[in-house]
């Protein structure tokens, strides 16, 4: 696939210091396809961790900043050519409005780690600011760049599986079966903090993840929902566990579950949609395989390859290998900063293709404040009205 | 295992004619270990049917019955060397009571398909009629009869889990997609025929499977619902499909999902359950396998088999083959009738040890009406409330 | 499918005492579709096994005989319509022959445990005696009975994976790592014992059924092998464990495993056969699917089932139940009981349609001998002759 | 896991110019930890390609060259702070000793693909080179790469399966079941070609493979096999499949198996290894999972992950993700690129520890070599000499 020779796209961080899982993720996959490089970086409040952080990345001196406000405003100062393009947001729920405007307000592309914000009050006000700066924004909702996820989409749209009918996605987890808050773990701790997650724990965190997958692949939108959350660690003030009932504005229904609380499941982000002409299957942790169960014909197994059969161009472009290499989570965040990359190459303002965006936030926001809404009501159905933007 | 040497039980059998999945289903399970023969049946309304099922069955002319009055009434007069000892009812829902009522009023000891009859209050009825009887009953709650749901249900009461948090069920099926009972498929027109199948279709017929196995494994008792019924295909007057908020009497919750429109699903019934100390995973579809994740530790395998390490008595005397040898649904039906068999020799009254009776068969009956009821009601949680009868 | 109605055929059964493992898997396997009842035998030289084992079968006290010369001197005294028809030898290997060949002469039917003998000169003496004297002879190949293997032989046969380039079958256990033979345990004891098992442990006991799998899929024969043989357990005297290097007549080439050191493995034979246009693999272990890879498109799942879609008849045929309720070991034996009950039924004479028989068994004992001397040679390819006899 | 800030060494590459599978590969692995950059190559005889590919990767248009001779020369001639660190080969079989050859004794480390040469007498040269340069010498052996193998090789040499008594170990593949050498493919034509791939395809292409993660994992080394060649399309070369039988320095015995004509295999890289108190079983295409059967107990599935229980530090630090996100083949090949480029920082000289080097590219030709001697021999076994270098 012969791409036309652009320069690297120069991304600035935020958040993502030495211990924060998320941070090295978002270095690791920015580089592999090699269209960006790190230029700057305000990666932790500790000035060690920040020091260390930067220099590992190679970074010159006078672009490990102490803090984001600084961040911004130096980098402004830059000459075009040398100044930040892009701002990669890493840290925890409560700053990723604040940064996200400020950068924005300074002309800065922004790629933000779920979810968008605190509130879906808070996100709107950034939808808001988004549209008037003129900047691309991206959301790193990650499952939506593996290959297979873009297959299933394409069957889906394509009318391989018919109309849809069910639609069961599910997220269970295990790491926070004990109360990890309280052992100095940082990833849990934050987590657990409403002050720094949110009105959420659980469902902001992985409960967004199956929803976006479920409204990406399947094109419905969840129109209704009823909602049980749990706290299953005594003391933890946020959900660390739920189920919801769906209903979706094409008619279709099914069941959404997300936990933390699952003993001995890793990270197993798994999506189920019935049509009525067949059914597709997918796996994060097998997630070269997509099952195709066509009506009343054998099951068949599609494959992540660029030599494999029946794929559509949409999942073979975000492959890099012949099938049986297997490609994992850091390629599908890869895919995510290639396209990117190439939308700012392209000049591109808004959203940026194949990367979800702001109206994904916007449903992120909307179904987070919706389950726990649901789920402290004696009400049935929850509306989960439709948000306004429209977008991937 | 040697086991005393007693002479075959003798069963008669109602319903269960050519052409009927469920009757032909019970004669080769009750075959399996050699402790039962049919003596007599009254298989269908079907003159030629009824012959012709009594003649495969090598049955004397004189014990196939015309129907199932006749059946009872003339094995009442044989010689108690001669009669019938267990019956075995395998017609559709809406004789399940009045069949059972009058066998157990006639002295026969009874073996019923699930669900125990149409509504709570009829099963009620029956389950009096039970108690003034001495006769034994059961349910045929097949899956209950699988090695490792035992070995599940030990593991889950020596504490090997903990506590209980989640317990998620699910009984996809796919086989009525289209409009199968409008083609001529006699087992589709009666399930999803309301006045012989009862108030539901895909509920009572696979959604009390579900639900009897999380309730045998777990221990616990489902105590409030939240349901979502559908029926897909136009026209068809019964739930094919629905998904169930769950909340236990012991604080776990989770998910019960049934459907029979789920394109490309079989049979796969399966559960898991999560406690604070490790989880437990079954598969009906492969059902010598039982995963046990204990907290902190690698995923064990645990393996049917009679020389296969780790396994309690309870699942180990329902195996009859090495390890790798697959034992199947049969097989779990089989350990029932060897169950059955062995209370009738021993003289026992009322439950039959190893066998689903009439706590469940009123568990199951109470569990249709509240997921029915909640279905249609705006109100979000639906009590379940205790059956007074404990047992399996 | 409606058969005709039948009286049960009438079956003897020399071995299988309690303990012994193969006895009593007959004994389910001949239950399951009411076409045999077993009327007579003699089970053990322990008076008390025999008599208990008798009794728990039913049997009347007279048909319980001291050994197999009483059985079969007795049985052919009794009026026609009493005697026993078919002989089941389910004792060591040493008395295969001995047995089989007695049984034929008095005219009783034959249905033996592999292999066919200890040697092949025995098992050609043994084909002269059946050919003389008309009755049916058959081999317990219990995988042979696998729907999903006369899946995987009729789509070989169609076509569906063209010219077949590659064969790997293997049959890893693990239940002889440690020296059992030595702790009491029978199965080992007569297993690893020359003047009771023959020339060859592990690849008589179970390399034959891999062997016998092979050529009943591929249609090919094997004509030259280059094996390596081993006992791992120290003092041993038989092979535990082997590989071999294949040629077929048809220009194949491939491997065969066979093993019973195999740590933790349980009795997992698998075949894998390669064409130019397809693949296609199956295990024993999960036997009611059969992946089949054409080529240049997606792996397709074939499953077992009366209502899966693209099977053929003599698959379907195999069949008791619907898709996803699985099907097992003993079902497959009991398709051998099925078919031969049939062709007693039908009158005929020599082989039995469905069921391995005499050709098999000279095959077998050919393969073991070849395999042997192989192991024992520096002359890297060893002939295989083709044997005189056709059939399955 | 804090490391010491070190400048990127800096890359060049011979090879991989567009089109070419495996340089890509090596771009994609080599930036993933960011501890490496590319500043020169020579990609392709074709100007155009090597101009685009050079282009694509950033480089400058000075250090785009024209062939590997001029990349030596003029790279020698920069001021140390700027020349090439470490040399990428990435060309066909026939180029991999002259290049390296010649780049050591400029005073370059090489990071070669594998085969390390045409023939064993080539490669033997090229160790004495080697030795007499102090230049670092690694071989791209992808799969020795994989965290869950090294967990493997722990394991055994910790003792937790025992003594080695059965090593099986394949490599099928599909993607030459048809003649694509003749369809314009450029991998299967110079793979099919000996003046350029040598004297075995398959076996040299990915026998080698096969044969390094056997003796890696296992610690021992073949000292004696039995092989069958065969070239399966029409007019073929070299081997397209084969099979081997093995028997080890310690005693162990097994196979090896590779094809690329199985149909519809992707990747399909397995090994399993039985000792006598227990057995361990990894496939490449599932690679975040290590199976462990101790002997008398249940499976264990180890797995992959930062955070998951049971691991080695060996297997721990080539991860870089918590479990159930998973890592793959560019991961794999990554931990190399992380590994050879500390060893350059440490100045060590030789072999690169975490790298296969020279002593396994000796093993390597020489397992080649004896193959393909043995495949045409009447001799049952060859033996493998032990190559005169230690190390991994």
């Amino acid at each position: 696939m012969p791409r036309p020779h652009h320069p690297r796209i120069r991304l600035g961080m935020i958040g993502g210091g030495q211990g924060a899982f998320i941070g090295q993720v978002h270095r690791l996959a920015a580089r592999l396809d090699d269209t960006c490089e790190l230029v700057c970086g305000a990666f932790s409040r500790s000035t060690d961790n920040n020091q260390i952080t930067g220099e590992q990345c190679h970074l010159n001196d006078e672009r490990i900043y102490a803090d984001w406000q600084q961040l911004l405003e130096s980098e402004q100062q830059l000459p075009a050519e040398e100044r930040m393009q892009l701002l990669v947001i890493a840290t925890p729920n409560h700053l990723h409005v604040p940064i996200a405007e400020a950068a924005m307000q300074a002309g800065f592309h922004v790629f933000c780690e779920k979810p968008a914000g605190v509130s879906l009050r808070e996100a709107q006000r950034l939808a808001e600011s988004w549209q008037a700066s003129g900047c691309l924004y991206g959301l790193a909702h990650t499952y939506l760049g593996y290959p297979m996820v873009w297959q299933a989409r394409e069957m889906v749209s394509e009318g391989q599986i018919g109309r849809i009918r069910k639609i069961h996605v599910e997220y269970p987890q295990g790491w926070l079966v004990e109360r990890l808050e309280q052992q100095g773990n940082k990833q849990a701790a934050w987590r657990t903090d409403p002050t720094l997650a949110g009105i959420s724990g659980c469902m902001a965190d992985i409960g967004t993840h199956a929803f976006g997958l479920a409204e990406f692949i399947s094109g419905h939108r969840i129109s209704e929902l009823c909602a049980s959350l749990a706290s299953h660690a005594d003391g933890r003030q946020l959900d660390d566990d739920g189920e919801v009932l769906l209903r979706t504005d094409q008619g279709a229904s099914g069941t959404l579950i997300a936990s933390q609380i699952c003993s001995g499941e890793e990270n197993a982000l798994k999506i189920r949609i019935y049509g009525d002409k067949g059914a597709l299957e997918w796996h994060q942790m097998a997630p070269n395989s997509l099952l195709y169960r066509p009506l009343q014909a054998p099951m068949r197994t599609l494959r992540a390859g660029i030599d494999q059969p029946d794929l559509f161009p949409s999942a073979m472009q975000r492959l890099r290998l012949p099938g049986g290499h297997p490609e994992g989570y850091l390629e599908a965040l890869g895919n995510l900063y290639r396209d990117f990359s190439q939308a700012i190459h392209q000049g591109k303002q808004g959203d940026v293709d194949g990367v979800p965006g702001m109206a994904s936030g916007l449903r992120g926001m909307a179904f987070i404040e919706a389950v726990t809404t649901s789920a402290q009501s004696e009400q049935k159905w929850m509306p989960l009205p439709a948000t306004q933007m429209s977008g991937v």
